[in-house]
């Protein structure tokens, strides 16, 4: 029993994707609907969603964000307010063309994002300085019309949150967008134990509508980069659309400056694909709906006794951590390992007669798949410690991988055998024109992800691609 | 200002519906979208619903329910799966016929509800009595393409919770039904502060595929009820049709047994008409955004002083309340008082010089306006003793009127007279038929709202309508 849970699953260091694919629905964090691109999100994966939202939640209305929220649908004369953004969304709009048995006279957009229906509101409520700045965030789910799909990165159907920010002046909605990427960066880093580079998108990447996009990037095992949040300045773009218009101190009527950003259940598919291993899912503790699984082992004449210790335990720590006792008979201890190895549970205790007669137990990491003996009363401590030490070292891995798969090559040469080869980020001096850009893209697959917050100084040098004199560093990855 | 602020809202004495509609816009809980029928919930609006699920989410955590998400459409096949269901739902579903630029081959229903999607997954999950009861709950938006639409009560699209559960016999979905009905009464007469009668819809106000569908009905101010959560014995019915079956303990293949329950943001609703008077809305401080506001009252002269020490008074208060320190300079005191007054926050606390020097409070309660005066030293107590006595009271009222609208008319004559001139729930034996339900429907505008739950012996009682022999008691109102 034990190894045909692990046989089922095809090694991840051998077919990432297939791997991908597999765990998910073996470890029941998601299923496929009965329609093309569309996934149930089951209790186990959105267990670790409430855990990202319970986290990121505290951090948005620590910096002074409310939420809201806005209509699923949008009239097709609203999207259509903004030019560049109608542009990047319409092709992927499902749109409601019927109510009860009568058709509509204007079509529907179910969401794809709700710059238009908040901006449409925000017109109305925006009146004075006083009115401003109005920062909310809107927990919900969207829909995008997806030609390839893969579940939790790729739907056409997906859980977020957008927040949607007014402000008095360029400089308020700058800081803004980000403070926001430094609230995701940390996050993704803290929390989901990631290693993530923070930038600004080139203009051919950003957000439709935005003046600004910056972005957290993430590197997937494959070498693929995977864009696990965005922050965009708005500038005065949609304000002019939607006619948002603020009197300020001085009575002048001046646009109002916007910011959007989100991050979606893609984070879910980034922690699975980069802490996963051949045994299955390892989800970080801070996000884990189990932190701990208690395995007792018993014949059946010390059935009572261990099960009765192992309540005991679970009583003393259930306050303290998320923690199941797997007490289920018709499994053996043999199969209940494996099932939640598989399932990443971070920490398991086992505990059988010896070990309570010695006074001791069994904690087994599921990283490292160590097992360490301590004694009974250090269980509290222990736990702790423990769970800290995955949380890091999950981070520190995560972060050595990608530090170790960005290269600076020398020349073009170079940059396209590491792109072929070795995939991972590269980072070259750029000259900012699109069509090297465009080259770089058709010849390697790659695009740039960002260029970095922290800007290089690249005087003298010259682009990778053209020659020209190099404008700024850009990073290159082939991405999902 | 001051008299502005309540001049614009009418009084809720003299026209509820326009009351209603008013306070909601003026106190910021929610506003109309560009769209027929759609609103969207700001951010005092919002975080009640934020409370109230909350508040909820642990009732059903603790009684073993877990979270999961499917998705917002429903193939019009699946849909059709359930003959009563699809009969019920049918006319008011909101259908998505493109994806991008391609008309799509099925449409797609945006749900109403949930049943179909969740039961095909569950015919694909559940194989054996080892996989029951499956236990789950989706918080999610749904579109229903109503005609008539009011906030909060009845709008095209809502916020809810639906729960979707899976027994192996009728004993366990029943008890299942049940106990979700208690954690409903439970809730809305201790959280929200709105006494309710819980009871059996008849054959014809039952859930479109339900075998029994169970309601918690509370009364409005206006004498009409409404129905704040239902909760669903589905009996076989989605089983058989979507072919959920499972081997029992003895191999043998049996067809599963479920239900479905949900209450939505029509909570909110309630809470506002139930609670609300001439000054505005008053919110239950369980559930209120803000529990406590702090005023600060100051001469120029004394400014730094009242602002230091309401700012320690804030710091003492914020980890035990819901509190905000209004210290803004463009408004005075006055207009303060009665803008958050009109927002509803249970208490207030005022803080000038004098009470600096006497160090003493002043605290006056939104729901008497009623002023006391405390030692400074007393806040934490008494704001904690306040805030209780308020809930509690506010149930009481509300338990009150709505026993005191509940009559027991001795014939039909007095029957109709009441539901035209008093209005409130009508007691009356009734024969169990529907000509009856009818009748009483055409002339009254009253359906029957529910049968409670503890049965009353009617032996030798007579229908009110017909006078053939009484089958139970049932309750009528005209409801929204």
């Amino acid at each position: 029993m034990e190894e045909k849970l692990i046989k089922e699953i095809p090694k991840k260091s051998d077919n990432l994707a297939q791997w991908y694919i597999e765990i998910i629905k073996r470890a029941e964090l998601a299923d496929y609907a009965p329609m093309k691109g569309m996934m149930v999100i089951r209790p186990s994966g959105y267990a670790i969603w409430e855990n990202i939202q319970r986290l990121l939640d505290k951090k948005f209305k620590e910096t002074g964000h409310t939420n809201a929220y806005f209509p699923l649908f949008i009239p097709e004369s609203l999207l259509h307010k903004e030019a560049e953004h109608v542009k990047g969304f319409a092709p992927e709009v499902a749109w409601v063309a019927y109510g009860g048995s009568e058709k509509l006279q204007e079509k529907l957009a179910v969401r794809p994002t709700s710059e238009s229906i908040i901006c449409a509101m925000y017109s109305k409520w925006v009146h004075s300085w006083r009115d401003l700045p109005i920062l909310i965030n809107q927990w919900a789910n969207v829909v995008r019309w997806e030609k390839v799909t893969r579940p939790f990165l790729r739907t056409t159907e997906f859980l977020w949150q957008e927040g949607h920010t007014v402000h008095a002046n360029y400089e308020d909605a700058q800081k803004e967008a980000l403070t926001i990427l430094d609230i995701y960066k940390d996050f993704i880093e803290k929390e989901l134990a990631i290693k993530v580079y923070t930038g600004e998108k080139s203009e051919r990447e950003k957000f439709a509508g935005a003046l600004h996009t910056y972005t957290v990037e993430a590197l997937m095992p494959d070498g693929k980069a995977l864009q696990a949040g965005t922050s965009h300045n708005l500038g005065q773009n949609f304000a002019k659309a939607f006619d948002i218009k603020f009197e300020d101190r001085n009575q002048s009527l001046k646009y109002a400056w916007q910011t959007s950003w989100g991050v979606s259940t893609r984070l879910i598919g980034a922690s699975i694909m980069v802490h996963g291993d051949d045994e299955g899912l390892i989800i970080p503790p801070r996000v884990a709906p189990y932190q701990v699984v208690i395995v007792p082992i018993f014949k059946m004449k010390d059935r009572s006794t261990v099960i009765e210790e192992g309540e005991k335990l679970y009583n003393e720590l259930k306050n303290s951590y998320r923690i199941i006792f797997d007490s289920r008979e018709e499994y053996t201890p043999g199969w209940k390992f494996s099932d939640w190895e598989m399932r990443g549970v971070p920490l398991r205790i086992e505990i059988g007669p010896r070990d309570i007669k010695e006074n001791s137990l069994i904690l087994v990491r599921r990283d490292t798949r160590k097992k360490i003996k301590i004694k009974r009363e250090a269980i509290l401590d222990k736990t702790s410690l423990l769970l800290n030490e995955i949380q890091k070292e999950l981070f520190l891995k995560s972060k050595k991988f990608t530090e170790e798969n960005t290269r600076y090559p020398k020349d073009y040469e170079e940059m396209k055998e590491l792109l072929k080869t070795k995939k991972g980020f590269v980072a070259v001096p750029w000259c900012n024109n699109e069509e090297c850009e465009l080259k770089v893209k058709e010849e390697t697959k790659a695009t740039i992800r960002f260029f970095p917050m922290e800007e290089e100084d690249v005087s003298g040098k010259k682009c990778v691609v053209c020659g020209k004199p190099a404008h700024r560093i850009a990073y290159f990855a082939r991405s999902y």
